[in-house]
This record gives structure tokens, C-alpha cells and sequence, in this order.
């Protein structure tokens, strides 16, 4: 299990009232927090290139990766709505429901593990799920190689993306290529202008919000590049919610470590481009962002944040939605005789 | 009722064999045939600005535009795969199959009418339609403008759009927009070329399946700039295919006209990127192209197209196969509190 990056609120609070300027603001907010990097960051084994680049987002928004033709990785981490799908939980296959909300991808790379309880170790693993999970595109490693075996376009893009390899159209190929596309979907916000150096980036009112997110202790566990993403905390640390937010049968990183502290233990949800993503939590049964802070920190602090106090702190928030890169919609390739048919049955 | 383009296959065939020239032929294909045009094409009642562009390509990528949050219009025309998805019947709300096959958005500006029977005059009528579908986007116009109007970035831009009318947010301004958007969905092809001016645009195949395609019938209802989608035809002209192709629940423009004659008779295909949007015909029951060239061959013409000819008027239609103008994928508004939340519920 990674390191929780655990700050103590009393010294951060302590810390705080002794800055004067806004460089010592700024130099202490760099020690919590860091900005995004201006470059595409490097992947443990899985350069990344232009060519896997363009095969990826023709792979991430490729439907006919799913069995029934309906879903690609785009359903659920739109690019268009913040990376995410603005529901609850997705819709999937059959119309099933699945067991959590959609985290976005957007910066997803900089998370130390992915999904809400963290069982994939990186975007790669990651993308091998939702195309297997039955709830979700219901296919098989066997059908999509097939797919894109069928088609000469794709082979000739893994080709040009993995040129050492014998045989490059491959399930992890597949998944490498979609890690590298998503690698790209990186969003500077005025956060990092202002981490960088830029006062006017921030207005007061946001100023004063990362002031309060710090203070009150929610950068304890929403630290980092992605002020979250980079450990695993119990969803009720203070005070556990009802089950109208933290539904009982979910039991978090549990299923994965199976250890009894692991127990309604889920990752520090990522908070770049939250506004962009309601409804929040695992669960995403709640819609107004206000309240999610309130929620946090009652349950994870508490701390009863006043709407003032709220409102600064989500003020805050909105410093951290950015800008994606602009994303040129595929032509994919096109089916031929031998690409394996859709199928919306359900198994 | 439109008035139907039948071309004599005598009189062609005999015009035909005078041809003696490259010119000759380019200008008797002309007289059948017509370029797609290099603008974008007025609509009626309907002014083409860059603002009502924008918005409309905003709405046809929004799958809030579904009761369920699932489904775009770019669900089921999908600009990546030839602007149509692939599937016999596209599956809809609740996982519903719908009654026909989904026909591309591409050039579909200039079909004389929309839908396969015609019941949409142009594509604003036509974009009404799948949104209240229960089987497709099953929403309503009531909560499609309360959908827009809760979003102040959408009202903007319908504001921005129709800026002479006092409530811009309405029904039929979404269908506008999304009109306005779809009609930059052209794609220039090499028979576009050729018939241009440019003799190497085709490969002597591809002239010997024009030739054929004039000289066998095809041109009789599958003429004009998008080779079709301007007439009424009954499928079976000449003999009427099984049920495994031509479903007999599915009487066409009948469920239109209520006219005995209209029974099992659909708007003539049109063939612009043909080989890029399988399965065909209006029950999605025929994968290979070249099958679906020998079907018609017998069941509109009489005629039994051998291998050799059907392999030409295939490599014909793929110079129909065009460039789609590059699209950037939109970034949408974001919702608010007042957004009604998206419901998979089935009604």
C-alpha cells in the first residue's frame, strides 16, 4: 500500500498564521500542493509517441470496443462534460447499473492508482476493466483483439506504435496505447498559474478558500498535483454518513486488500475539475459541491464549515478547473467482413 | 409527394454506348449525377451562422440531450464510423432496439426528405424526432429547454444564435441549431473530383462501375448529388426480397401516405460514403455491399449482376467515400442545480 500523505492540521494552521507575503503564501502552497507540468509525463514502460498517441483516441473513443457497439471509454469520461458522465453511477450494458460513480480521466496519469479503491496500479491496468466488466461494454481481451485484428487501419496504427514488436495488436497493447492517450488529457488551471507564480490568477475570494482548504485540513488528504488521487482514507474518519451517501454494501478498498482497516476505505478523490464532475462521491448521490464540502468536512474533519466558509472553499475549487487540450474527433478505421458483429445480449 | 426521378435504363443505355470521350461521359454523368457543392447549402428559414453552427455541433455532442444522459444524436450518427453506428437497429432507452437502420448524417442535408419513409421535410423536423423517440433519446421538449435553460452557458449561446427573438431557448431552435450544424457535415469524394474535371480522381474501374451503374438502372432512383435520397421506391420493384431482408412488419412510406401503393416502398438510399456505414438497407440485415449491389440488381432491376460487375459497382461506390471538414470535439456547459438529473428509468 502507497504512503498516505498525512499533514498535521495544527501545524499547517500554525504554519499559516505566520505568513506575511504572498510569496511565503505561495512557497508554503508549493510545499502541499504542485502545479501540472508543461510536458506529457513519461510512463513506466510505455514511451509515448505520436503514433500511439493518435491510436489511443481512436481506441478511447472506438464504441465497437464494447460487444453490443454502444460504449467506448468516452461514454463514461466524456471528454465534452469534465471526463466524466454526470450520473450517479454509468449505465452499461443490458442497461445495468454500475457500483460507482465515473472519476474523471482528465489528469487521471498523475493519480498514484486508479479507480476508487485503487486496484489498478496505473491507466493501462486501469483501461483492461470497464471493456470486461459485464455491467459495463461486456466484451472480452479474445473479441477486441479480433476487432482490430479485422480491421487493416488499426493494424497498421499498432504497427506504427509498437514497431519492435512481432506482433503488436495485443490486449496490452491496446491498454498501453489508450494510457498514452490519456497521458495527453492534462488541464493547466488558473491554480497552476498562480502556483507558478502568477498573483492575478486567483481572485481574493480563492485566495482565501485555499487558505481555509488548508487550514480546516482537507489538504491532509487532497494534496499533490491532483490535490487528491494519492491515498486512501475512510470515508467517515470522524463521523461515518448515512447510507444516503456511503451506501452499506460498498465497502471500498476492502475487496481489494481485504483487511478489516480497509473497511469503507476508498482513494482521496482527485478535486482538479470538480466542478466540472457532480454528483460526487463513490456513490455520487450528491449533486452540490457545497454540500460534498460540508459533508467532508463534518464526516472527515469535524469540522461544521459555516456557508461562508463553504463557499470560499468551493470558490477555491473553481481555480482548478482547467484546460484540456483541444481534442480533433477520430475517424476510426472501418469495419470489414471479418470484424466480429455486435451484440446487445445479454449474457 | 415528391416527384420521383426515374431515368429510362433503354434510353441510357443506348446514350451510353455514343460516349467517346472522357468529357463526353464526364457531361453525360452530369446530367445524372452532381457534385456536392463547395459552401455550405442555405436552409430554409433557417440562416447558417458560425454562432448557430457552434451551438448546433454543442447539441448534437450533448447526451444530456437524452432523459438518460446515454445517448447524443452522435450516439447513433456517429461522426467517426461514416456518421451512422454500425448496428442492424440502434439500441436506445432502456437498451430498446429501434425499428430501422440508423442512416448517415453525412450530406444528409441534401436528401430531399429525412427518415427512410420521408416524413421529415428537412433536418430540423428530423432532429425533433429521435429525442422524444421512447425507444431512442425518449425525452421531452419540456425538459429539453429546461435542460438548456439551466444552463447559462447554453442560453448564451442561443442568444448569440437567433439574436432577433426574444426567447431564444425553444424546441425548435434546438432543432435549427443542430439543422444548421448538420448541414457542414459534407464530404468531398473522388467521384466529386472527377466529375469536377479531374480524370485521375477514379481508376478505370471505378469509371467501368459508373458506367455500369448508369447503364444497369441504378441511376434510375439512385441519381442527383447524394446518388439517392430523393425519391420513393418499393423495395421489390421487380421481385420482392424475403423476409430475412425485407421485414414484412415494416411497411415503409405506408405508416406515412396510408396509401395502398406506398406499401413497403422507402425513400431511395442515398450512396455518399455507402461503404463506410454497414449493415444495409432500412432492416440492417446485409453486412457486404457487394450483396447488397446483387439484391437490388434482381430485386429493383431485374438483372443478376455477376461477380465481375458487382466487384465494379462497388469499387464505384467507394469513390463516394469522402473527406469529412475536421471536427473538434466540444467542451459543453456545465450543469447547475436547476439541471433536471438524467433518469434511465423506462416509461
Amino acid at each position: 500500500m502507497k504512503t498516505r500523505h498525512l499533514i498535521s492540521t495544527t501545524a499547517l494552521t500554525f504554519a499559516l498564521a505566520g505568513v506575511a507575503s504572498a510569496n511565503d503564501l505561495r512557497d508554503y502552497a508549493r510545499d502541499i500542493f504542485e502545479p501540472l507540468p508543461s510536458t506529457i509525463p513519461a510512463l513506466a514502460d510505455n514511451p509515448v509517441t505520436p503514433e500511439k498517441i493518435d491510436l489511443g483516441k481512436a481506441l478511447f473513443f472506438d464504441p465497437r470496443m464494447s460487444a453490443s457497439g454502444v460504449f467506448s471509454c468516452n461514454s463514461c469520461h466524456n471528454l465534452a462534460t469534465g471526463g466524466d458522465d454526470n450520473m450517479p453511477t454509468s449505465i452499461g450494458h443490458g442497461w445495468q447499473k454500475g457500483p460507482r460513480n465515473s472519476p474523471t480521466v482528465l489528469n487521471a496519469v498523475f493519480n498514484e492508482a486508479q479507480f476508487w479503491d485503487g486496484r489498478a496500479a496505473d491507466l493501462a491496468e486501469q483501461a483492461k476493466g470497464p471493456v470486461q466488466a459485464g455491467v459495463e461494454m461486456a466484451n472480452t481481451p479474445e473479441n477486441v483483439v479480433a476487432t482490430l485484428n479485422s480491421m487493416p487501419q488499426y493494424v497498421e496504427w499498432f504497427k506504427a506504435s509498437f514497431p519492435a514488436e512481432g506482433d503488436p495488436v495485443s490486449f496490452d497493447n491496446f491498454a498501453k496505447a489508450i494510457e498514452a492517450y490519456e497521458a495527453t488529457l492534462i488541464t493547466p488551471a488558473p491554480f497552476d498559474a498562480w502556483l507558478n507564480g502568477d498573483d492575478n490568477a486567483l481572485n481574493a475570494e480563492q485566495v482565501a478558500g485555499m487558505e481555509l482548504f488548508i487550514d480546516k485540513g482537507c489538504a491532509s488528504c487532497h494534496n499533490g498535483v491532483n490535490l487528491g488521487g494519492n491515498g486512501y482514507y475512510p470515508f467517515g474518519l470522524i463521523e461515518k454518513p448515512g447510507a444516503d451517501i456511503l451506501p452499506e454494501g460498498d465497502k471500498g478498498r476492502f475487496a481489494v486488500t481485504e483487511t478489516a482497516d480497509d473497511e469503507y476505505v476508498f482513494r482521496a478523490s482527485p478535486l482538479r475539475n470538480i466542478d466540472q464532475t457532480a454528483p460526487y462521491f463513490h456513490s455520487g448521490l450528491v449533486w452540490d459541491l457545497k454540500v460534498a464540502v460540508q459533508i467532508m468536512g463534518e464526516s472527515q474533519l469535524g469540522e461544521d464549515l459555516n456557508d461562508a466558509e463553504a463557499d470560499q472553499i468551493v470558490a477555491f475549487l473553481g481555480s482548478l478547473t482547467g484546460t484540456l487540450p483541444q481534442v480533433v474527433y477520430p475517424i476510426l478505421p472501418v469495419e470489414t467482413a471479418m470484424t466480429p458483429r455486435p451484440t446487445g445480449e445479454v449474457k
